[in-house]
């Protein structure tokens, strides 16, 4: 059992190499197999086609990047440096593995329900945590929140509307420029900035305004 | 001449009955004319072809929603009420003409040249309106804003960012539900108001912070 879940990792590293450098259409299942060289017998033993693969990658690297996220968050001070870590850990996420996404970052593309399932499950994680970096600000009597849960949606749907604004080419054909990636973390980290003043208590006796 | 600006008032004003209510696609020339009961020739003599009429539409309508706007402006008291007022606008003039707008809404498809500087003029208009709304907010003293032409686009980017995220299908085949539309204003409205708050001026002696 243990080296079932050694294989099926080495599977996960190797095709999460060959997706983030390749992309889905350009990736076979050979070539992960050579990769590794494993039977491609084996290979479909632990994931019957390429798109199950590719969710598993995809769950994979999100998870990761999450992980990572939720380990550094205590180590802050406030709401603010808070939040620009996130956005700075986001962005470069998206940087790195904008091939692995581009499936799900398209807003053309049909995405397959498996993709579909994982990136729903990122989009409840990624509201947890903007929802527990903003409650940590409410119980320390720095913002007032009246909806948590609202409030942190309309925080994340208002950072993606700087990536949707920026990126010109929403059909994934071309690689977002590193100008293009700069622009949207720079508008990201004032628009969340004048947000979190929006949220802030501004005296004791009224909260809310 | 004065006959000549009727006629093409006329031919705009039924082709944006035809554009708006079946869309770029189903429209045609032959049947813009038959409305008016004009020859075809009579209509292709002011607009070249459908394109460079569909773009013609787009404009009217626009600059239409602008001037009304414009219009209403120094009617309202405070940037609050003054922004709610034109999100309203802004929503329910997209809901009316969406079929005139989904070329250009849409990520997908391609956009025709002639249309594309129609909507960037008209990113242009919305951005100084903003702009505006935000700079009178200053005048009073209400708000402090640093730099006036980033913050109304990331206040317009911010905004946008509620309809990419809630509409599920930007592929523009489904033409989105009232409910889409009504929860996209509701959150626009709360972002709106956090945002503004956010810019507000806390005390005369710390205008930023």
């Amino acid at each position: 059992m243990i080296n079932a879940d050694k294989k099926r990792t080495q599977i996960l590293e190797a095709a999460t190499r060959r997706f983030a450098h390749f992309g889905l259409a350009k990736t076979t299942m050979s070539e992960i197999a050579q990769d590794l060289s494993f039977s491609k017998a084996l290979l479909y033993y632990y994931f019957p086609d390429k798109n199950t693969l590719y969710a598993a990658v995809l769950e994979h690297v999100i998870n990761q990047s999450f992980e990572e996220i939720e380990e550094a968050l205590p180590s802050f001070n406030g709401c603010h440096e808070t939040i620009m870590f996130v956005l700075d850990r986001r962005i470069a996420f998206i940087t790195k593995y904008y091939n692995l996404l581009e499936h799900s970052i398209s807003a053309v593309q049909q995405t397959p329900n498996e993709m579909a399932s994982v990136m729903a499950d990122s989009k409840v994680k990624e509201k947890a945590i903007i929802s527990k970096i903003l409650q940590r600000g409410v119980d320390t009597g720095e913002l007032y929140v009246e909806h948590m849960e609202e409030t942190a949606e309309i925080m994340l749907f208002a950072l993606a509307g700087m990536r949707f604004s920026i990126l010109k080419d929403l059909n994934g054909v071309l690689f977002p420029t590193k100008e293009e990636f700069d622009r949207i973390l720079s508008l990201q980290k004032k628009m969340a900035t004048i947000f979190l003043r929006g949220l802030e208590v501004r005296s004791a006796s009224d909260p809310q305004r």
